[in-house]
């Protein structure tokens, strides 16, 4: 079990500490229960306290090891309340990104465990099919939850009675900008999928909302207008019977129209849902009510529930941003804890910076993100030139289509992306982008492993399906230097170029000050030996330096070679390199299947190739 | 210039013969004019001549060639009033998908090599912007234009007012169902960018449209008590004062929202966009009033125009999914003329009807296709199991989303498309199948080249991208028989499978009846040689077998292989064939890079190294 000391702070900041240990040892309804059929028989109050310590339990928790603590204290009571309605797995709820699902997997069997959460072999920071049979379907990337909600709905529409269940799909308001999230929802409207959405609306996705839709649930939200005038409708049409006359002689349509214009959530409706809303996602009575209403009703049902990002932890209500992913941090401050870490300039900095200096030397640049402005670095230029910086909401497939757009009326978009994020939109990559040629740049944060987030985020596939592509450059930089350097190049080129960087601290190196395009040589010989070729890209160099070292140390000489540009392979250099050395190890942060180290075959030719070929054999079946 | 008899034809299929051929090489306006320039100063009487003249054209053409018919046909009015209107290339127009662009390559310089289109060297089948000026944003795949055109239009926002020019997207109902193009009307509400999206509404995209959003739209076209209600409720208000002054006391918001239920799009409307509609797109005067009036307003504009699909063409209005695209067709009577290639099944028949079969035998088998069920075969199973079909519409994404979570119900989706869209899917591939191990089968039809439909449509990366993946097994048969043995051991496999194979006619090969399971060896060996190995996939086996046979003529004996399994490889078998041979080569119908040609030289090993070196090198650089 966690420590419980955070957690007693929390509920009860003014109690001798002493005491409070004791009382949470004692007390807490976390372990007393049989979770989750225990909910739904509980009374309402002791549902709030069970609230409270789920609250206490992820606060103390996150605040040691880190993680998304805001998504996940925002739907602590909806988690309570769809599980007390509902029998998982039976009834399968699926959350969208998974990066809220805290609560339910500490009422679905992972108390004790918690504490493991997004380490390695411990519990996944997402829902995950291999971990409990409560987690249905796995989730990471955002928008899917709909999508597979209509498949199992429409699975259990076909099973038996005995094994047919409800299925609910909890969608937040930013995931729902996601083209994939629409498609669902129109095929669902068109079956009438027996389908509950919870719309999760915070307002925010990791920042605040963009996009029409937004504007559209913000004014659902907050027109108190709108709500005082159903109200008033319906009391007044009572009142004054002359205009239900009146409005019967100009036909029954009219009654529907001014009816439809007074319910709100017409656009859900349109497309063949009924709308329930707004529900306020803190009240776990009023969430239970409209849950039970929401499942009588035949066809699909998307439920409005407004929630605060954060709530219950004060600094993470003021800072929801801050908080959406944490670090580690002193709970009664909201400070994030030193880490030990390396200082310095991270990539994702280095890359903001860079950006906005070469779009002040030109102002054909522009950037755009899908909402991860700060975690791409584009809020540098957001700042200094807002009128240049697009935040297309989370649409992938549409930043990259409106990117080639710009290019193809003389602009130098920048597409700035999560490596994994970019599988989205391979198609316009393929077709919108690198067909026709159009000059536009991907900045590929997070390439390579990413750590705490797992499998979904990894950005391990982007150099075997970037290489693929016909007509496009791909640059890997060693350090942030590089990276600078690669962005002015590319800029300055006529076609498509990728620059994919990995997550996280740079390698503190001096920076150019005024940057300067980065011109070649494409395969950079740092250190030159005898016995060995090491080609390493990206973080591949520092470990190839590393093992020229441990080389060294067994009279081994080893020639490192930083591979800049991994797509064109500069093939006659590295015919020449390859000619000169008995051995060939290359290392790239990537799947083995379709890396660049297998082009790396084409160049071993003549005697010793047999040497070679050893050497080249990858530890990593294909 | 084509030759011009057809054309006479449809345009007066009584007149004697001679008379018309010469009345057409004298008079018609498409030479005489210099277009589109005159356009925008044309008698209406003159503009429907010209329209004539290019259904005309069209047919003609398309009747010798092949095509697409029926979308182009259905746009020729939209067409001459959209160029009427805009000053192209100034002004800029971008068609989604691109199928019906004919008329706009009629009326942009290139009548005379009209007769070349989707030839080898030819006009493309879609705009291409090497091709034209006019042709500012290439398409081919599906629900692009409106990111392009957002991307055109805050450029042109950015613009001086000098180089400043309207930009417009025409899009179909069909391709409205994808969500990029939601994904872009949502930005641009949010942006109120100065885009024009004609929405060209004929209820098809191949077939009958399906979803939520098509319901709406039909409703839209189709209801006449809502436009009577408008009508009524414009004339009641003012004739009796009292509902206006009763309305009043409840408050201006109801006058608001009696206005906005009267309000036909108000979906459209709370996205951000000024909605015009319904306007008659084959009435060139009214396109053009309403354009003015869509180009006159500041931000976006949704133009809803209803066209008939094949319009001016008998058998293309009755039977618009055989007319969407076809192959060449007696214009008289619109049968398809005998190609004189060869009969036998394609495998897209046998893919369907081993579907129908298996299906038969295994009641959780279920089919799902992208708005491409006659295309892939699915439409039989959707005749035999129509409760087991489902048609998601233009939304790859969503399809494959929709079928992790059917296989996660227990069901075993087979997901059926186009090899070149499956690039649309490659994220939900990863993320939603294959990281969760669901089984879900892909069937990918026109994988490798497709012929005329050209680059866009070409299957040529999917072994490199699909390789890529850990735990998809891919298959690729060498003939119809193998693919429906591989789709049997597919469906009883526990993980995901992709079956890849090409577009057209089978081998000819007899079929297996039942159906069983193909089980291996997954390298089979079709014929023994000693001098060279000869490793063929899919179509390559074919191009293997010629190749031996050339071989032979030079007194070199080739073993030949089929190899069926392409991930995983067998290594073992690999290896002890290459170690047979003094030669190998690796032939495959997609990309070099990547693909699996790459993954054998892992099995060069001991003697006889360089030699097999030499043979595997692939012609093209990577």
């Amino acid at each position: 079990m966690a420590s419980p000391a955070p957690a007693v702070y929390v509920l009860d900041p003014r109690g001798p500490p002493g005491c409070g240990v004791y009382c949470v040892l004692i007390m807490r309804l976390l372990e007393q229960l049989t979770l989750p059929d225990d909910l739904a028989t509980l009374q309402p109050g002791k549902l709030r306290q069970l609230a409270a310590e789920i609250r206490g339990e992820i606060i103390s928790t996150i605040s040691r090891v880190g993680g998304h603590l805001g998504p996940s204290l925002g739907v602590v009571e909806l988690t309570i309340a769809l599980h007390a309605e509902l029998s998982s797995p039976k009834d399968k709820i699926v959350w969208d990104v998974g990066h809220q699902s805290y609560a339910h997997k500490l009422l679905t069997g992972r108390l004790s465990s918690f504490d493991t959460i997004r380490r390695f072999g411990g519990l996944s920071g997402f829902p995950r099919r291999a971990e409990s049979e409560h987690d249905i379907f796995g989730t990471g990337h955002s928008s899917t939850s709909v999508s597979a909600g209509v498949g199992l709905a429409e699975a259990a529409r076909r099973a038996s009675p005995a094994a047919r269940g409800h299925v609910v799909a909890v969608i937040g308001d930013g995931a729902l900008t996601g083209g994939m999230a629409y498609e669902a929802l129109n095929q669902a409207g068109h079956l009438q999928t027996p389908l509950v959405v919870v719309l999760n609306d915070n307002a925010m996705s990791i920042k605040k909302n963009v996009g029409a839709i937004s504007g559209y649930l913000s004014r659902l939200r907050t027109d108190p207008a709108l709500f005082r005038l159903r109200r008033d409708f319906e009391r007044r049409v009572q009142r004054f019977p002359g205009i239900g006359e009146r409005v019967y002689a100009m036909g029954e349509q009219l009654k529907e129209g001014v009816k439809a214009a007074l319910v709100p959530g017409m656009l859900f409706e349109e497309l063949g849902f009924t709308y329930i809303g707004v529900v306020d996602g803190h009240d776990i009575e009023a969430l239970r009510a409209h849950l039970r209403r929401a499942l009588a009703i035949e066809g699909p049902v998307l439920l409005h529930v407004k929630t605060v990002k954060g709530k219950g932890y004060r600094p993470a209500e003021k800072a929801p941003d801050r908080f959406h992913g944490t670090s580690p941090f002193a709970v009664e401050s909201g400070e994030v804890l030193p880490s030990g870490g390396a200082a310095g300039l991270s990539y994702t900095e280095a890359f903001g910076r860079a950006l906005v200096e070469l779009a002040g030397r030109d102002e054909r640049v522009v950037g755009i993100t899908a909402a991860m402005a700060a975690g791409t670095g584009l809020d540098l230029l957001e700042q200094a030139y807002p009128d240049r910086f697009f935040d297309v909401g989370i649409a992938e497939g549409h930043a990259v289509g409106f990117a080639a757009g710009l290019a193809a009326a003389g602009k130098r978009p920048v597409v700035a992306l999560y490596s994994t994020f970019l599988q989205r939109a391979y198609d316009q990559l393929i077709h919108d982008v690198c067909l026709q040629d159009l000059p536009v740049v991907f900045a590929l944060d997070r390439a390579g492993l990413v750590g705490e987030d797992g499998p979904t985020h990894h950005g391990s596939f982007d150099l075997s399906f970037l290489r693929v592509v016909p007509g496009l450059t791909v640059f890997v930089p060693k350090d942030e230097a590089e990276l600078q350097g690669m962005l002015a190049t590319a800029l300055m080129m006529d076609g498509p170029v990728a620059i994919r960087y990995p997550r996280g601290k740079g390698e503190g190196v001096p920076l150019p000050e005024p940057i300067t395009p980065l011109k070649g040589p494409w395969l950079e010989v740092l250190r030159e030996g005898r016995d060995v070729l090491l080609l390493g890209t990206g973080t591949g160099v520092g470990l190839a330096r590393e093992a020229a070292h441990l080389l060294a140390e067994q009279n081994l000489t080893a020639t490192v070679v930083n591979v800049r540009r991994v797509r064109p392979l500069d093939e006659e250099a590295l015919l020449r390199l390859v000619s000169q050395h008995a051995g060939l190890i290359t290392i790239e942060e990537n799947s083995v299947v379709g890396g660049w180290g297998r082009a790396c075959s084409r160049s071993w030719r003549g005697p010793g190739c047999r040497a070679r070929q050893r050497w080249s054999d990858s530890p990593t079946p294909s």
